[in-house]
Formats: structure tokens, sequence, C-alpha cells
């Protein structure tokens, strides 16, 4: 592809974090503004010492920069790796053709693999923006894409990352589609399938809009960022791991979609089955569970957009070779009583240790999907699976091989506490009818949670509970009384979020 | 809406100019970080002395602001009156119900009024990000907008600025959808129009991504930022005006989604047809004529979009009670010869004085639409129009109500020339067997155009002639070598732009 040089400018940084917006910060008057008509939004090509990235220019009208200066957004200037001092090249850039492809789609076209693959490889090298994310996010919801295209785009998405291969003729997995807060069945789930004997090498995520992701509640216990040397030794001598999917770089054209989708909150059925096919078809994966938690504030809303995930999975899983299975949960509430990474530990570590007071809907949870894992393996009958993932646990083998799991990540810490806790308790007593995922969640960051280790909240109900006026509902956990106060006035506006409805018979 | 105040920060200009996009600076340190989980992408709510706007949270990781103080984008800092040292007071805001519109239009469904009402009031308001915007317009696109959507659309923008009235029974407008370098009809067409007696009060916009709009090309004669009072001046003196719409703020949501539709180039027909009818109806017009160019490199590339832009616009004119007649011309290249603000003045000027080198294309183009025009009085027969147009350009009556529409705006300017030309020529002879509107243009800009008003090109060829080798095509023509080089750099990689195909015969 052949561009025009135009000029140079030296670097600066202004340390301007957009997330994984690429922008060049230039001021009007210098050379290239003036002299070429870049001017704001324009899309240009910056070059540094061999790496290219296509920019969106914003212009600074302060002193921040001179005319002969530039700066880059913090995610443009470590993926070029600039220095300050050093010269940046600017080129005009061509049209992306894959813009094209996008544009296409929109108009209700269908792509073929090739022009899906060009998406992706744009996006996987950083030359789409934001908006261009954007639209082809729109492009692919609300069913725009058909089987044969999720197959590409799932195709594309496996190719645009690396693949990871172990010596096992069975390796499996599990995924949740997510959106329930708490759902930290994995955490329990690994440790008995490892125990049992199957391989389960476990790239989990981060908390993106969420309290709390399964990388962020492991961390509480162990290191999670593995490089795939370490995975692969964690692996080999336990059977399993739980690390984090973002040093490993299986499928990285998925977070940068995902963060989209999140500013949304939209969910495109096609999209979801491509990024978790892609994700463990590239961890080597051979025998997937899936779990899609359905409830009206869960990720998947409705029994027919499940039931077209589900299909959907299973067809493009068979045409990679691969046996997935899905199966549908309830996603009407929060598993476990703890929302934030050491709460949700701390839920875990009680499964685990078959403390009584363990919360049972995430024990059951974990028992019924460890079972389900289970029976991939060609020698268990049908039925058999969930009555060996109950003796693993409550032998003490899942507790343990949880522990050596964590030894050989690197330790296995204590969950810490936070410093200030503080009970909401109902102001009327009735049934509790609604539980709203989202809100909690959002009352949960409110504390400090995810980055805040300890933040969070306990709930003390479940649906249909009866509750007494001035009985306890949620205990907030948060290191300042100043985070304590901030999730209170959240609550005071949106105390519905958990709904109590007054029994008429009283 | 009840929101929770969270926290002040101490303003500070940094000065960065994103367009439109409304952006909060904060340090990660920061109070409202910290505590509240506020962080790169988080969308918050400011408010500055009883303005309010909703930003996009964007983090700076060096010590351009202390953890006390904040930041905004120029288009945020200008919108709030924002004053330095002074306090910004930060807010928890709640999801807006529109973007719930924008999901369910983006998952198929149709839009009811008050939907389609809530979206444009919140554009109008700035609260929808870039991200936010792109998913409106992708939904939009590709006939997603059914015709009671598009008659919904052209009401909410409609009512989202101001609108005029006039004390005439007939007010005609025209529009053109665009695309064409150098279409500059307009300027010829106002006087004809209005020195035969009709009320023509035109408002035209600047260039967006065009190396000229209307307005700047106007502007090189006569002053072209008038508000409403001086507009009206104009226009009750002399039947008619041309100034740039900005300041007058009719349907103002427009400018704000055409920045994205241009980044995508991509064109919504129904958001095409809402645009300009809720413009035109604002401006207080009875009687409009669209000209639709087509070409492949045109706005409109095919037969079956015009018509359906056509069909459109004329059907929910008539629901506003307003006669639309829409044309389509021939828009596969250029009109004239100049290309850039005063190069586009001269031609206009050349017509207007009936010189004989005048452009004729530009001449008898501007003749049909000012004949069409004239034809929407009631008291002439069809087919009479355009002998009429002729009669009042070639008399002089034209060129002495343009001198008179421009006295009163404000002065009567000669048309400055550059310092530097520089002639392109063919290669090879042969014949030209086609031109490319969109990198004629983005050569035009690259010699300065439109913001060096002398910058710009003159194309010597038309489609089908026929050209010797070393014969001129272009003459670039700049305020410093350095920028003819620029466009001859461009020029180099795509010397197609006019495409010279050697006869066989030969």
């Amino acid at each position: 592809m052949s561009e025009t040089c135009t000029t140079t400018l030296r670097l600066k940084n202004l340390g301007i974090n957009t997330y994984k917006d690429a922008i060049l910060y230039i001021r009007k008057d210098c050379n290239v503004c003036a002299a070429e008509g870049f001017e704001v939004q324009t899309r240009v090509r910056v070059n540094f010492k061999g790496r290219s990235l296509i920019t969106t220019v914003q212009i600074i009208e302060s002193d921040l920069l001179t005319y002969e200066e530039a700066s880059l957004s913090t995610y443009a200037w470590s993926y070029l790796q600039a220095q300050e001092g050093e010269d940046l090249f600017i080129f005009h850039h061509k049209q992306l053709a894959s813009l094209g492809f996008v544009r296409s789609k929109l108009y209700g076209h269908t792509l073929s693999q090739n022009e899906i693959n060009e998406i992706i490889k744009d996006i996987s090298k950083s030359r789409f923006s934001d908006i261009n994310l954007s639209m082809f996010l729109a492009g692919c919801v609300g069913g725009r894409l058909n089987g044969e295209e999720i197959f590409y785009l799932t195709n594309a998405m496996l190719q645009s990352g690396s693949r990871l291969h172990w010596g096992s003729q069975v390796v499996v997995d599990k995924h949740c589609v997510g959106g329930l807060p708490g759902n930290r069945t994995t955490l329990i789930v690994i440790p008995i399938v490892a125990a049992f004997g199957l391989m389960i090498p476990k790239t989990s995520s981060r908390a993106i809009t969420s309290p709390a992701g399964t990388a962020d509640v492991m961390e509480v216990f162990a290191p999670v960022e593995l490089d795939l040397k370490s995975m692969r030794r964690v692996v080999e001598k336990e059977n399993g791991c739980i690390i984090w999917g973002g040093t490993v770089s299986l499928s990285p054209v998925d977070d940068v979609l995902i963060s989209i989708e999140r500013i949304m909150d939209l969910d495109s059925e096609g999209q979801m089955v491509a990024s978790v096919l892609s994700k463990k078809i590239a961890a080597g994966s051979t025998n997937i569970l899936i779990d899609i938690p359905l409830g009206p504030t869960a990720k998947v809303r409705s029994i027919s957009m499940a039931n077209l995930v589900k299909a959907h999975m299973e067809a493009i899983s068979r045409k990679f070779g691969i046996e997935t299975k899905v199966i549908l949960s309830d996603g009407t509430q929060p598993i476990g009583q703890g929302i934030g990474p050491a709460l949700e530990a701390r839920d875990v570590l009680a499964v685990l240790s078959c403390d009584k007071n363990a919360p049972q809907d995430l024990r059951e949870k974990a028992l019924l999907l460890a079972g389900e894992i289970i029976e991939f393996s060609p020698t268990i009958q049908k039925g058999e699976g969930v009555k060996i993932a109950h003796h693993i646990l409550e032998s003490g083998q899942a507790l343990q091989k949880f522990q050596n799991i964590c030894l050989v990540q690197g330790g296995f810490s204590e969950i810490p506490k936070a410093h200030h806790t503080h009970e909401i308790t109902a102001v009327s007593s009735g049934i509790v009818s609604n539980i709203d995922n989202r809100r909690l969640a959002r009352l949960a960051k409110l504390t400090g949670a995810p980055h805040v280790k300890v933040a969070g909240l306990e709930i003390l109900v479940k649906l249909d509970h009866f509750v007494e006026r001035h009985q306890p509902l949620i205990i907030l956990h948060a290191n300042s009384l100043e985070q304590i106060n901030y999730a209170l006035s959240y609550y005071e506006i949106e105390s519905d979020m958990i709904k109590i409805t007054e029994m008429i018979s009283r």
C-alpha cells in the first residue's frame, strides 16, 4: 500500500488515556494541519521505528504542544513503543477496503470469508476507530449475521491470535455468557474437574464494566498474570489453571469489540458466539460447556435469543471438530452472597471447604457444571458426572487441588477484609419480588470494586424470601466511609434494585 | 431525573479539540475516579453554573492535571461556558432511555414518534457520544427506516431548532444532495429567482470534508455569518440571500449526525431525507427544488437509491403541506472548472457576467434549476421558467441582483488569486474515460482549500474529451510551493483520478 509520507513531528507524551482509541494530538498551526487539511477527526497513519498505526487527529488549541510536536493517546503510545523527543512520521492513508465491507454489511449484504478476514485483520492491527468499530458491531446485531457469517467470523478471530496445543486428546473448558454478579463457579469447577483427571486450562477475563471478573477473584488467592510458558507448567503439573487471558493473546480482537458493545449494552448473538468459540478453540479445547444464565437483567434475556445462541454454538463447533454442550440456567438473581473480588472469593472458599454456611446456590450450580464436564470423559456414563463431582468436593480433593493450583501459580493468599461495612435494611416487610443484577453490580462498583479488592457487597436475601421491616438486605464493604456514602447515595435513588412487595393478606 | 452529585473538581482548560465529542479529562487518582469506579469511557454528567452536559471520561496519566482538577474538550468547554479556576460539579447519570430505543432499532424494531423525539432531543442536548451517534446512524441506514419513521424523524429534527416565518405566500428554496465538486449553481440560481420576484432565503453549509461549501464560496464575495435579524433585512430588501446556516440554528441535530456519517462515508437515505426537509421546512419554505446528482462517485450512486429518496421526499413534504420537486442530474463529473472557494467564485462570476469563456455546464444547470423554481410561481406555465431565467441572466439583471445581495449582506469583494499555480499534464494521449469526484476533492483539499480561499484546482477537461500527451489536465492553485508539492505527491499515487484511455485504432 503506497502512502505519501508527509512530515515528521517530535514526540511529547501528554499521557491521555482514551482506552483503545488511537488518537494523534497535534496543533492546528503545525505544518501537517495547515498544509494538508488535516483536521479534527481526520484519520492519519503514523510510523515510529518500523511500527505503524492509524490514528484519529485531535487538535491541541493550547500550549501543551508546540507546532513542531505531536502526542499520542496512551494506547497508541505503548502500541508504537513511542519515545519522547524522537520523531514520529505522519502519512496520508488510503481509506481501508474493510470499511467498505462494513458499509456493505450495514446496507444488508452478506459478507464473504475474505471480507470478514479483512475486517478482523484491520481491527487486530488497531486500524479501526471507535466509530468504525461501532458501525461494524451495529452491522452484526439483531440477527444480521447468518450462520455462515458467524462461522467466518469465528474463523477470522481465531486466526488473529495465537493458538495453544496440549498433549492431551481431551481438553475441556467452560464458559459462562455472563451478566450475573457473583456467579463464580469457575473457581470451584476447575479444581473438581482437574482433580478428576481431565485437562482444563482455563483463561478468564478481568472485569470490564462489572464489579469483578473471574480473573479478579482468582487474583485474591494467587497471581493470574502468567505467560504461556508458566501457564503450561501449571497445567502440566495440576491438569488445570485459572489465569487472566490478557497475557496469552487468544483472540485479541475480542477485547476491542467488547469494550464498544458494553458502552451500548449491545449483545450481538453472532459476535457473542464467534467471540466465545474463537477463544476456546484458540485455547486448544476439544469439549466445551457453555452456561447461559437467562433472566430479564442477565446478558441473555429471552429464551429465543438463548436458543439461537445455543444452536449457532453447537453447529459452528461441529464445523471445527469440537463438541460444545450448552445449558441454560436461572439468571434472575445473583449467585452466592458476595459481589466484589474478595467477597466472591470468600463464597468460593466456603464452598470448597464444605462450610455449612456456604451459599448453596453457588455450590449446586458448580457441582452441576462440573458434573456435565466430567461426562465429556468417554468413560463416564450420563448422570454419573455430578455424583463424581460431589464426591471430589466433599472428600476435600477439590480444596486440595485448588490450593495446589494457586501454589503453582505463585502462592495461596488469605482473603483480605474491608475497613468499613454498612448494613442496608428493608424499609417495609414483604416478599422479595425482583432483584436487578445490573443495578446491584453498579452499587458494588461504587464501593470501589473491582479496583479495591475488598470492596463490594453481600446480598442477604433471595427471590421469594419473606423479609421483615428493618431486616438487613445488603451489607456494603469499602475501605473508606466516603465510598460507603457514594454507594448509599446511589442506592437511595435506586432502592428498588431489591424490590419488596407487601403481601395483601397482611 | 434525580442523579447523585458526587463531587466537584477545579476547571483547567487544556484546549483539546475533539470536534463534537464531549470529553471530561480527570486524573486516575482524583477523588471521583478512585471512589466511584469512574474510568475511561464512563459517561458522567457535569454541571457548570446551571448548564449541564453528559461527557465521556478520559484519564490523564501525566501532570497536566492535579488530582483536584478537571478539564473538558473544547466543545464541552464552550457549551458549558466553563471558566478556569471555577468548580465543575460531577454527577452520576442514569442511562438515557433513548439509548434503549437506539438498541431497539438496531434489533429491527420500528420506532414511534415519541421514541424518535427522545433520541433527537438527547442528541440536540449533546447527550450522545460519538459511539452512541454511530449506533443510531447504523440503525437508520440500508432502508431500516420506513416512511412513517422518516416522517417522525423529520418532525423531531424540525422541532429541535428554530423555525422561520416570512410574510409571503410562496417561499422557495433549492437544495443539492451533494458530492459533486464545483457544483455551485446556488450563487447563480438565487439572484435569478430573486430578480424574477420570488422570495428565496437561502441558508448554505460550509465544507465539512469537501474543498468548498456554498457558504465558503459566497464568503469570497460577501460576509455570510449573518444573524436572523440581518438575514431578514437582506431578504426583505432583495427577495433572497445566501448566508451560512450555522448562525441561524435550523435543525442543529443535523450537523452532529453528518459529522459521523462523513467519517464512515455512510448515507442513510432516511436520514438524508429528514435532514434536508427539516432544514428547508424550518427555513419557512413552501416550495422546494431538490437536485440529486447521480454518479458512481457522487453522493447518490444508484438510480434505485435516487428514486427511493425522491419518493420519500415528495411523500413527506406533502404531509407537511409543502411542495417538493426532485430532479436527478448528471453526477459523473465535476460541474464548472474550479474546485476551491475562489476558483468556484470565479466560475460563478463568469456565468453571471455572461462571459463567453464561462463554464457552459454550470450555466446550463443553473438555468435549468432556476427555471424549475420560477415555475413554482402560480402564474408561470410549464416550460416558461427556463426562458425567463435565460432572459434574467442575459439582460444583466441576475448579476445586478447578485451584487445587490452581496452589498446588503455587507460588501462585494473582488476574487483573490493564489501565489502559485502548477500544471499537471497528460502522460499519454487518449480519451478521458473516467473522472473521480472524490479524489479530485481530496486533491483540492491538499492545496489548502477551503481554509485557504484561493487554493484549489481547475479541471481543464471533461468526460469523453480527447487529450494529447502533455496537454494540461489540471492547474493546481496554492499559496505556498510546499502545498503544491503535498498535492502533487498525492496525485502521483492517484493519477488515475482523471483516467485517460488510449484509443485502440491509434
